[in-house]
């Protein structure tokens, strides 16, 4: 792990501290899973979309998630505004762009919302994240086409443009800034087997960026947090329905101590 | 426990009976984990927000829960419909008042309810109930910033003036009509990591309610039951993923005879 | 089991092997445990209902699921499209018409859906199916009020007279398309305490639908598939929470040899 970034486990424990919120204007599909994914490790959720609460809510928010899952004309809206709230304020947007390329409307809401806020960070999958750029591919659903090696140089190129920290998740993950580029180990195959892994790690990801300012270091940091509790619950599991709740265990019991212990975050 | 109660464990043997069913119109986050607990323990959930379908549907339910946790304007309308339709053919009615005080919005939209309809009970936390007063606080999310000692008072007085049923869950619960009080002790700090506790207690209050005419006795009966199971789901549990299943688990499994031998229910 | 029917196990490994995506317009309450089960089967999932994106997912689809259990008229209008797209691309439709009989909205929803787009698969409890005859009886919410046994005849008489595979799910399963018609035995009755399982069956039925042209072979296969999945999990479960956690490692685990070996459908 680069001595340049601040340990994984220095901002667990803040998390744990502080117990940032996070709202979450997501998709129907995932609205529980990741709420508990946050409070299981220490972080609070708001799910909220009413453009009415937007301003209320985002004074009490530590972060803000977008999450294009399940799409509708008056959610974009929504997102919109919130988006528009959050930069205004200073904090964190994180955009989780589900099935960019699989649709247009979901490509252009997501390059909509990365070119007019600049999100801090946008992590998808490999073929999320290559939608992103002018001549993005296409995806298959929400499950990845290409490797998250055919997508570095992409990324890094995507993200030294945008301005925002990339996160392309998948076999292994890579994070980087334009400048910086790190790959994060762990997580297991299984993860692809359960609804909203990714859009857990999106919301996790927030919980980090909210209590560390150099993102790159916090999007690795709950990367290696994220993988580190999956890993733990693999050996308990027996199928997709036992991981996710041994995963939810783990993110609650792993220390920061331990995250700093087993992180593997390397250049790439 | 007050012998002018009705016992808990007489109550839920009536649901097991009759099998009530409960409508509620609630929010996104909760809708599954609340159908899951209603069916666990016996009860029977519908899910509907259409303003078309409402009357149909009050026909058949023994309850209405509205819970504003993921507010939008015609749901908003539709709550207000679906108030008015139980009103009229005496249904009761169980508010719960998810983030009043975080935002205008959710704040306004619970005090019109309140005044409006009269629900039968209203259940939050400390702060969701004090922010129904003239002079509520403010709310952090949906957590906590008052005790429940705090708010002992506040509830007892807008209690009384609402002539509903406040119950103010926490450490130990409140349960107050304004002229009687009491305390139930049970459930564990972990219900706290656990998305939809709360809106889960509202649902089993409204199951319980919907058998027994006391609001009071059913009310203390329903905190008590969903207090002991999770006490029951404890010490199996890793985390709160493992707590919440073994939980449900528990919902199912508690006989009324052990909820009248193990509930706590003192005057306040 | 009719030698006349591809075996559910041949079935189940052009799944394994396909992963066919199956595209979902569904309710709230159970959007993640659908998508789950669909994942730990080993198919696809995605739900989306913006018309804007219906044409476009379509394509990457290889079934639709529509499911009327949270209905409101923007959704309805989508569920029309849908079908209209995937009616004129021949990729099959499975109807899951959830309270059919309790409102007249979802009566008319249901009866609509079928007289317009003929489904492949109409996948309901018996009082639903019931309820999309002219003379349809009224349902006690999601509850069934008629057996599977009264169901037969007009299972059989709707199937003929629509063009649809009929599958009336309950103690044991009807699967009729008016000339053929038989019974999938297996499940448990601990399946009508966990939410969605009914509509977790439709998703399922919907991958099997999409990988043989047979709809009758692949609905029964579907619902032995599920049913062995249930019964395996039953002997490790204390209770509905930890019921479902190990169906969802069964549907995981479950191999085809071992769904051949022990599916009993047998003519009705």
């Amino acid at each position: 792990m680069s001595d340049r970034l601040t340990s994984p486990g220095t901002i667990l424990k803040r998390i744990r501290d502080i117990r940032p919120v996070v709202h979450s204007i997501t998709n129907y599909v995932v609205m529980n899973s990741t709420a508990n994914a946050l409070l299981a490790m220490g972080a609070s959720p708001i799910m909220a979309h009413a453009p009415e609460e937007l301003e209320d809510l985002s004074i009490i928010s530590h972060a803000l998630v977008i999450n294009i899952g399940t799409l509708s004309s008056s959610w974009i809206a929504s997102m919109h505004k919130a988006c528009r709230i959050a930069k205004e304020s200073g904090k964190p947007i994180i955009l989780d762009p589900v099935g960019a390329g699989a649709s247009k409307l979901r490509t252009q809401t997501a390059q909509d919302l990365v070119a007019l806020y600049t999100p801090t960070v946008v992590r998808g999958n490999a073929s999320e994240i290559m939608s992103l750029s002018p001549g993005g591919g296409s995806t298959r659903g929400v499950d990845a086409m290409h490797s998250v090696d055919d997508a570095v140089q992409e990324a890094r190129s995507l993200a030294g443009t945008l301005g925002t920290v990339v996160a392309a998740t998948g076999e292994r993950d890579l994070v980087t800034d334009g400048a910086r580029s790190f790959f994060v180990f762990g997580g297991d195959p299984m993860m692809g087997l359960v609804t909203g892994t990714g859009c857990a790690a999106s919301v996790i990801v927030a919980a980090f960026v909210s209590m560390e300012k150099d993102a790159v270091a916090a999007t690795t940091a709950a990367l290696a947090f994220f993988g580190l509790a999956a890993q733990k619950a693999i050996p308990k599991s027996q199928g997709p329905g036992s991981f996710w709740m041994h995963t939810l265990d783990a993110l609650y019991s792993v220390e920061p101590e331990e995250l700093d212990a087993k992180a593997r975050i390397v250049a790439a």
